[in-house]
């Protein structure tokens, strides 16, 4: 029997590198805030998934009053974030329980397709972890203190989410220390000492953090109609 | 007194990961090809920079038709290509002499700034090299085998165009046996025994690689204006 999926959205910034006094995931997107869209992403996968949305606790105001307004066509069960996103993240995985599966996804990735969401649950059902991963485009370098050397692009990915896990494991995972180099679910998972595995993501699934990427999220959402 | 300035603009590119029979850099953004794009960033620099545009020879008739329709601001050499970027890149080095500096950029690099490529050339003047390189957005990861494990991503930087250099001393990297591992000019120079200088590039230059990167190079052009 298919195990029971949850999402994680955790939508914790502040909007500082992004000109604004708005946190990011509540600029307009196409008449709606980008958080909105992330959450209809979910629910276009599965209208009665369950999402636990982990918010600071100063926006929960902001966040009702946006909710009244443009109305989810889901149940979202809200939960107060900590001071960093490890934290918040810990406390969002409190709110469930079960033999699930559970997608953790940043709110400012609103561009996030069904199909990449089914295949991290696909994945994470078989591996226990499931990573959406794109390869480089560029070349890359690695810097030391006063130079830099090429390295085989091939040889690396970058990491976006959704991070899917077996819910009992990622929950064991976030019990360990937070230490800084912790940035995203995977190297929590790791430093718990389980393999990661990575699945072909999507250039498209941009993080919102410029203001530069609120104007391609509009341009490539516009692509789609 | 300032050394002369040369740009080596390299179109070799065959539009096969667009879906189009059209080679990238004639595809049209907001009107004109990209290509005629890239050469007026240059002259927007410097209206009598010495540009040398390197096209494959099948695209000379294209190019001149184009050209007809699209004039350009400034003068152009242009040179046919070889098989591989490398070998494109070598034969338009040839046509350069003297003792000045060369920014060498990607043709479907069509949103590259008068203040990176001004940037470029002052720190090839100091440093020899100067590439252009913006820090990571995403976590990253190294894949082995079966296995994936979280890095720093402080330490690396991806790389862009210009990548800057003192005219003799790339001219001379150049002389050495292709391989396929030298996937830019920095890497040739490196393999030369140079220390690699990067300096900010922006991830508003980006390549036209794929068609959604054409989307995003309509919509942050459009918002320049």
């Amino acid at each position: 029997m298919a195990r029971k999926e949850h999402a994680l959205i955790v939508a914790g910034g502040k909007g500082t590198r992004i000109r604004s006094s708005l946190p990011k995931q509540f600029l307009t997107l196409h008449g709606k805030p980008v958080l909105m869209h992330t959450l209809e992403a979910f629910f276009r996968y599965s209208p009665d998934l369950s999402v636990v949305l982990v918010l600071p606790e100063d926006e929960l105001k902001k966040w009702e009053g946006l909710v009244a307004k443009h109305p989810i066509s889901g149940k979202v069960v809200v939960q107060t974030g900590g001071q960093t996103r490890f934290q918040s993240v810990r406390r969002g995985l409190g709110r469930l329980s079960g033999d699930g599966l559970v997608a953790i996804h940043d709110g400012v990735r609103p561009l996030v397709s069904t199909d990449i969401i089914g295949a991290s649950f696909r994945l994470a059902a078989v591996h226990k972890t499931a990573v959406a991963a794109v390869r480089l485009k560029e070349s890359i370098r690695m810097t030391d203190q006063d130079t830099t050397r090429a390295m085989d692009r091939s040889s690396f990915r970058l990491i976006q989410t959704p991070q899917t896990f077996d819910l009992d494991l990622i929950q064991r995972a976030y019990e360990i220390q937070e230490t800084p180099d912790l940035t995203d679910d995977a190297s929590v998972a790791e430093r718990s000492g389980h393999t990661i595995s990575l699945f072909e993501g999507s250039y498209e699934n941009i993080k919102i953090t410029t203001a530069e990427d609120l104007i391609v999220a509009e341009a490539l959402l516009g692509s789609r109609k």
